[in-house]
């Protein structure tokens, strides 16, 4: 068993955007991550799950391409979106947010490995 | 795919405590949930599923059936605490919550069906 953890907390320890920390697993199956966004993050796709965003403080502007159109769903403080699973999209903004998905999922997607793939930092704690 | 929802929004609907909204699905598998909860609820356990516990307000105490002896998890505003597969436990308190589990659980767990058992609202929208 984890112990309790405080968002507010953790967040105020993130320094760089784009740097997700692990700060749940749910049956070892889904992940629960939070991270500091900064400006425009790249286009990709998760084949493999659906992806939900929560916004914690902040506006995080999520750009989709539906059908061939890029679509902006835009998100304040205490909104929620899932991005289907395989659709392109491109989160930008200033935003502290909370991610859910598929245990192992990497940040950059099918974009590839960059400069802005990271290793999720678990800091969930003792167990 | 869902539009965009409000967690403030929905939650300020919400009279009765303990009633449940399903305000997402990741991939068929996993319901997110928000409640507003109000003194005790129930001791019960999930046999199937971890439950993991996002306080957006108020203050949510998690009681905890450990080895035996009663140990209580006091939550605050921002706090976030995942409450093991098959652990007995019983909230309570005055909060409003965000919970993430397997699809399909019912609120009570394995205490059985009585008048703190409710059906979930699904409030996603139009897909």
């Amino acid at each position: 068993m984890h112990p309790k953890l405080s968002i507010p907390a953790l967040l105020s320890g993130i320094n760089q955007p784009y740097t997700p920390q692990l700060v749940s697993t749910v049956n070892n199956e889904y992940d629960i991550k939070i991270a500091r966004t900064s400006g425009p993050f790249i286009w990709h796709a998760h084949p493999e799950t659906d992806e939900f965003f929560y916004i914690l403080s902040g506006t995080l502007t999520i750009q989709l391409e539906r059908e061939g159109k890029i679509e902006d769903v835009v998100l304040e403080k205490g909104e929620l979106f899932v991005v289907p699973m395989g659709m392109r999209h491109r989160p930008m903004g200033d935003a502290e947010i909370m991610m859910i998905e598929r245990c192992g999922v990497v940040n950059t997607g099918d974009a590839g490995v960059s400069a802005m793939t990271k290793r999720v930092e678990d800091v969930r704690g003792d167990k």
